[in-house]
């Protein structure tokens, strides 16, 4: 299969280059944050994911001779085709590791560099971490869902395109799942590769005995039957016994499992573990499936249902129950001549106003118990030390203050690109999925939880706060005395 | 930017190719049917898409030796390998046109041929034609409610990976929209492509006004105003039309419009245009955009907002209302020495059970009005004949019968392959959209209304009927007699 190597670009990513050349602009020094506004699922926050393509992607940005002629004949100008054919890519990029809990406005990317290459790369960007950062999150609400049961990822027939079902398996994985059905995601990213018996396998028997027992005879220990074509307890998992009797016992081996794949699962799963454990069998797993989700998932196990692992399918390749991530790409600061100003944008929609300023993002644990407490910004040239209490305060209501001690601030942004050139090594994934589990357990329970999460702070310095408000006043003083 | 190459399955489609190889099933003769059993957002309808996508990849399988090397590792056996290395697709394809609404339970792509090709293309079929189909009928219903103003499908930095925002572009446009934002959709499918200004182009100016006469100077007549960076009507409105006085009105040139993405749409979209009208530009077209899906669209309408057109993004890319499409791929026939057997699936959840045997689509369509009636599904061999009177009956309540003369039948599913042939010719994308529209009308409204639209019906013949219930009657019999 063949497939596109155009860039990827919004339209107005190339308008706006051409324009920045036009009016001499092109190389003001920028620097914009990626950063979203509200958590999927309203959950207490998010899996930084995606990194690992961005980087990719960044480190492949060129425009063949046929590529250049297409631009040519959308009208763009000679100037902007000679200077995309000799681009070259020399941006600073910083970003939070794959697998961090990341929270809403705080930059979770940061670009700096000539205006009209950070301008370039805004569609790019956004779509990579938008998505992979989307189905990590909701993967790890699977997962914890799941207590300790093994997940297989499993939605390739629904996501929405071949990358959607590739790349969303590699970010499931980051957020925790144990393997995915999906051949080609496994080959690309080398996650573990699980099987599924389908329901055409079955019908292609003269009868579902024979279908099991074919079954077990090629993949023995491997392979899960599954139990639903005609009818779970009175036929699937009787020929299940004894296709394992007559395939499996004799040979020494034992079954891997029975897959039930419709009707009430909680019903079927502890009906179904007694007729296995009767039968000898208290050793094969039962899995479930059937657009499962974190919230059916932790039903059926509050029922007690019987269930060894969990199949989750477009529900978590989606993000179906909440399928956006809503990043956006803001300009925060301006350099010219030597000169920084800080860039806002000030919206009607006061959830909309932006932090300007190149910014450092601090996330504070606690000594004692590990867990973090807070996440500062500063200014860029702003330190936090850990030799003295420091003093946190809410930047909506800065009355809200708290004063920490005995903490240990790390830094967040991990610098990715140095002018261009890639200096960061990506780590394994499984080391990233480690990484992952590890900083989720470092979240006090209250912001992990479901159901109306703890909000994490996320705070400002008294500086950069400054900054905000004192720009935001000019701003909006001008607006009035226009109106006046 | 490079993308992987590798053959798009479930793990299962190459587990089940091997099984069948093994048991020396490989080139029983199967049919399978792709089907949905849910519509989108609780619709009266979906719109068919992503035929021409599915006809590329079939037509591109291909197993490089890189490829079959990777698989031997994964413990597939030289049997597979074999096979695969001298793939060759001689399956038939029978599928719905793209743009055709298309109902549950109904066959829209119709496989035929030997076992094991049928089972190692279902991945790839489903998700295709699954997300293609999901994201056309979305664009349709926010094009209905934009009630002829224009839509603009902007949705690339959300959607889920690249493929969903190139391909969800083609099948935005499929469902209505009048053009994309994202240049690479634009090229590979020939969409219309727009510009949108980005806040970024503003806060690189000193000021708003800067920012808007640059953007003049560059665009003239085709560059709308993004007018909210700091406050729309106070600043971005005023601006604009200064700007439109300065730079666009002594070349004897018009403005495009201004974009308002944040805010009370409404109450800013009535406001601006006085603002607009009073200043002498009546012509300026009013944008929204904002998060916006189709519901919100009709409640702004609804309200008098005075809105030209509207900028979807994220909402329509990944349908996020309802942002799955639950197509499944279901065995309906086998045949084995010429002995053609229908098959079945009896869920516990009755929804899920199949509809067995090979089968024609028609839909009939009213004579006198043009509007269609229902859709019939009937065996391979049966007719509809437009001589005489159609007794049409639900095949879950029998008793509710209707009698139809003066009609057309028209059979729907059309040959795509054949014996792995493509001997179809997609049509252009622009008569595909207009054979959207042109079908979408030929529904009767209260089909095509939002809010609980009446069920199209999708009956079956007598005969069809009949070899169903017989199959069902003989398998729970089976199962009642082995718990005996």
């Amino acid at each position: 299969m063949s497939f596109a190597k155009d860039f990827f670009a919004d339209y107005n990513c190339l308008t706006s280059a051409e324009g920045l050349l036009y009016a001499g602009m092109d190389n003001v020094l920028v620097t914009y944050d990626m950063f979203f506004r509200e958590l999927p699922d309203s959950g207490g926050f998010a899996v930084m994911s995606g990194l690992h393509q961005l980087i990719n992607k960044l480190s492949d940005i060129s425009f063949c001779e046929e590529e250049l002629e297409n631009l040519k004949n959308l009208g763009f100008s000679e100037k902007l085709i000679e200077y995309l054919r000799s681009f070259k890519f020399t941006c600073d990029v910083y970003a939070m590791p794959e697998g961090t809990p990341v929270f809403p406005n705080e930059p979770i990317v940061k670009v700096q560099g000539p205006a009209i290459q950070a301008q370039l790369i805004e569609t790019l960007l956004l779509n990579t971490i938008n998505h992979e950062t989307l189905i990590a999150t909701k993967a790890n609400r699977v997962v914890r869902a799941a207590s300790g049961r093994k997940v297989f990822e499993s939605g390739a027939r629904r996501a929405h395109g071949f990358d959607a079902a590739i790349d969303g398996a590699r970010a499931a994985f980051v957020g925790g799942v144990n393997a995915t059905t999906l051949y080609p995601a496994s080959k690309k990213y080398n996650i573990p590769l699980v099987t599924m018996m389908g329901h055409g396998w079955v019908q292609l028997f003269d009868n579902e005995l024979d279908a099991f027992k074919t079954y077990l005879e090629e993949h023995g220990e491997d392979g899960a039957l599954l139990v639903d074509t005609y009818d779970t307890l009175d036929s699937g998992v009787k020929n299940a016994i004894e296709a394992f009797n007559a395939v499996l016992v004799p040979k020494g081996l034992r079954p891997a499992g029975i897959i039930i794949d419709s009707g009430d699962m909680t019903y079927l799963s502890k009906r179904a573990r007694r007729l296995l454990d009767e039968a000898g069998f208290p050793d094969c797993d039962i899995y479930a499936s059937n657009s499962l989700d974190e919230t059916l998932i932790k039903d059926m196990l509050n029922q007690g249902a019987k269930i060894d692992g969990f199949i989750v399918g477009e529900k978590l390749l989606t993000s179906a129950s909440s399928p956006v991530l809503d990043g956006v790409y803001k300009l925060c600061e301006t350099e010219k001549d030597g000169v920084k100003t800080p860039a806002i944008m000030v919206s009607n929609n006061v959830n909309k106003i932006t932090t300007p300023c190149s910014k450092r993002v601090w996330r504070l644990f606690d000594m004692d118990s590990g867990k973090a407490i807070a996440d500062v910004l500063t200014l860029d040239n702003e330190n936090i030390s850990e030799e003295k209490s420091y003093s946190l305060f809410d930047p909506d209501f800065t009355w809200k203050r708290k004063t920490v001690d005995n903490f240990v601030a790390r830094e967040m942004l991990v610098k990715i690109f140095d002018k261009g050139e890639c200096v960061y090594r990506t780590p394994s994934l499984e080391d990233v999925r480690n990484y992952c589990n590890e900083q989720v357990s470092a979240l006090w329970e209250e912001v992990a939880r479901f159901e109306n999460p703890h909000k994490y702070y996320v705070d400002f310095s008294g500086k950069l706060w400054g900054v905000k408000q004192a720009l935001i006043e000019k701003i909006t003083r001008c607006s009035e005395s226009e109106e006046q």
